[in-house]
């Protein structure tokens, strides 16, 4: 049984899945005019073990993120028209889908090295603008949106839920819009759902109001419903976006007639040394740039679920630093157990079978209890305290071979963090460079010794990992088969 | 100077770019319903190296390169209504978009593990059915196309030069089509531009027609048009799409009213031991596969262009085995140089400066004549026997360095032959632990010698690789820092 924080009761729920088997799981996905950072790294890796846990519960996942391929409304009240893909374009003097293209490989890319896994399915905002047409086109019928000049605009006092799940009151919204609202709304607190292309305006499609292109909003609420159908299990993302992307997503499918999702899941930011990360502060740091300057991906990982996906996240240097240990740790104990049980007398181990499960035990309820990764991770290294006891006693194999299963179940299928990101090329060759030269070494040394013995061992060793030895004038060459 | 051979005029042409420094070129990309093979990789491969060869001559290309994920029709006649994605998604009981995405990301896995730049633009079809649909109607509209029980077809005789691009004329071409004509088409040789949607279809979009879903060749005349605008540079593709697919295409693009590309470029089929790839033949293998199985991927990158692109290729296993050997020798000449330029003698060789010029005028001559590759490779090879004469004299550094240049911009930047493929996590793993061995073997066999100051030194390089060692009771362990 899972339970989970349903924002819009704003309480623990019980999960009953739509249907036995199948979940379908809806996560806003990033927009692609610039590279990954900490905080899209984050949302990844929280919906990831999330989807990696109702997996391992037995569950089918359909995992739809959308790619925001048109470029969106900058200001809060989301009706200056600028756009920000089209201004990034003319900068880099490219075509805009080559911007958005560049960027969505790159995210990928980043999240594919933080071993989060590829969506069922990626749909992209300008391959659904069909879809955002026909649903603005049923609020049109309904009432719910309006005309105005080639724009098209949600009526939000005709959708008395609108502010709902961020707990917000319609007439105190009010208040907070800014003074210089377009004239052509009726009211200041309407939403574009379809925009008039002005001529500078690069990204353009027809639409029975003339050329323009889809608001911001509209892309998740035609996507979901498309891909998961009405009534969907889960729709997730940052926390940033409850207001007022998720209200108006949800006043716009309901509006046009269709049951959206039945449980609403946001992931909290993340501080780095206590202070938001921002571009202002100057401690503001895509993925890229974090793997090449603080640590390698899986360490970041790490830090991420060390945290609790709804609470903050600190990943400071000090946060990161930790990390490190604490993942050297989780690898060697999984190396370890590895080379050492073939090597370990058969049977039990009576104090690590009932580490092992206690450990079992702990970590699912933590994991169904809102997926509660910290305490998942306490268990985890609870256990580890244990193995480590049994591996230096070095008996009961199937006891050491039971705790290996662990790691590769939970540590590696659930929490994801053995997937081994690909080491640089340099780094490769280097640490192959530097291990070779003291192979070549040591043979020199056993053939002045005459150890020949050795020295042709060592040379047939070499031989079965792919290495070749080649004796010139000018020294020992190694080279390594394709 | 650039010559091509442009399929329209079957013969090689002077390449004359539309603006100064830009190239538009559109590749047919997959489509998207099972892993890529051996073709796919050579369509893939071949293009690249053409895209290089232009970045190279300084052109800034904008490569547009298709995910055709609208399951597309199976006879040649283009008309059985039989949606490739839909049956696969049925068997595999998942959303047809699922199947999609499952093998566009591990499409571009199998490339990239080739070498194969990411294109500029990835369109899909599924995300331009406006743009189709408008195409459409500008054909119905200039009379090349009608409607018939919700489905258009494209009227080819009134466009009379189609066949002009495969040498075909349209009288003949009518004694080769099927008996089975649907009976609502003019004529047998008209093609689908949009399909009525059966029930049972699961893509589908609503269109002026009513409920469908677009022809094949459709979308490409679309997509080229929309991201390289009119008259663009280069459409390239399979010789097996030569015809019916591009014909199609340019009927369409002509027919709606807009130019089309003015250079054709067809890459040929390949053959495994003589016979062409089939899965009835028992020899047909994706590249997934033949990485595991065969060769890494560098290898087969290297075997595809030792033929031209518009020759067959052979890729049996003797073409692999000497493949393996020649790759091992580019990359073998590109480490020696690496480790010898420090200490070799200052000042220049001049029998390997002759080499070089020599080299750099025939690889250049080669690639500006329809991109030979083969003859490119022919100057690297004789110019790698100098260098390794070069090596063993061990001067001339300055030439030594030129070389090392020829390999990385020729060899690395344009034939692409330097990817580092991503290595198995086993291989690795497997030869990092033997390396370990042999280290920890010889660091004993120091000490039992009582020649500490070798033991230690080894010690302190393995720490200078990031490779800690740790004595315990059970033997010494290492471990490698994050």
């Amino acid at each position: 049984m899972i339970t989970v924080f349903n924002s819009l009761s704003r309480s623990k729920e019980t999960f009953v899945p739509s249907s036995k088997n199948h979940i379908g799981m809806y996560l806003c996905g990033p927009t692609v005019y610039s590279e990954a950072h900490l905080g899209h790294g984050r949302t990844g890796v929280s919906f990831d073990v999330i989807r990696r846990w109702f997996e391992y519960r037995g569950f089918n996942v359909r995992f739809v993120s959308n790619v925001t391929d048109v470029g969106h409304i900058t200001t809060e009240t989301d009706d200056d028209g600028v756009d920000r893909i089209g201004q990034r374009a003319k900068l880099e003097q490219l075509e805009p889908m080559e911007i958005a293209d560049k960027y969505m490989w790159s995210y990928f890319q980043d999240l594919a090295a933080l071993g989060v896994k590829k969506p069922s399915i990626t749909p992209r905002a300008t391959g659904h603008i069909l879809e955002q047409i026909e649903m603005v086109q049923r609020l049109i019928a309904n009432g719910h949106a309006y005309e105005r000049d080639g724009s098209v605009y949600f009526r939000v006092r005709s959708f008395p839920k609108y502010g709902h799940l961020s707990g917000k009151k319609i007439d105190d919204l009010e208040h907070g819009t800014r003074e210089d609202v377009r004239e052509d709304k009726e009211d200041p607190l309407d939403f574009a759902l379809w925009k008039f292309a002005e001529p500078e305006h690069i990204m353009r499609w027809n639409s029975p109001w003339g050329e323009g292109f889809p608001g911001w909003h509209i892309e998740c609420s035609a996507m979901a419903l498309k891909y998961l159908g009405e009534n969907f299990d889960i729709h997730a993302g940052g926390l940033d976006l409850q207001f007022p992307h998720h209200e108006a997503e949800i006043a716009q499918a309901e509006g046009a007639g269709y049951a959206f999702a039945k449980y609403w899941l946001h992931g909290n930011m993340l501080t780095i040394g206590g202070e938001k990360m921002s571009k202002s502060k100057g401690n503001f740091i895509t993925l890229a740039d974090f793997y090449q300057q603080k640590a390698e991906p899986m360490v970041l990982r790490l830090a991420y679920i060390q945290s609790h996906y709804r609470s903050i996240a600190e990943i400071g240097d000090e946060i990161i630093e930790g990390a490190k240990t604490a993942l050297s740790r989780l690898r060697e104990v999984k190396r370890e157990l590895e080379r050492r049980i073939p090597e370990a007398s058969s049977g039990e181990n009576p104090s690590l079978e009932k580490a092992l499960e206690k450990a079992v035990t702990e970590f699912e309820a933590a994991l169904d209890d809102d997926f509660n990764t910290p305490k998942g991770l306490a268990a985890v290294f609870d256990l580890t305290r244990e193995v480590n006891t049994a591996l230096t006693a070095g008996t009961g194999r199937s006891s050491l071979e039971k705790a290996l299963n662990f790691y590769n179940t939970f540590v590696g299928g659930v929490l994801g963090l053995y997937h081994s990101a690909q080491s640089t090329a340099t780094d490769d060759a280097q640490l192959l460079e530097g291990l070779m030269q003291i192979a070549i070494e040591a043979r020199g040394v056993y053939r002045q010794n005459r150890d020949f013995s050795r020295s042709d061992g060592l040379r047939e060793r070499l031989k079965s990992l792919g290495v070749t030895l080649e004796d010139t004038a000018s020294g020992t060459r190694w080279k390594l088969e394709g």
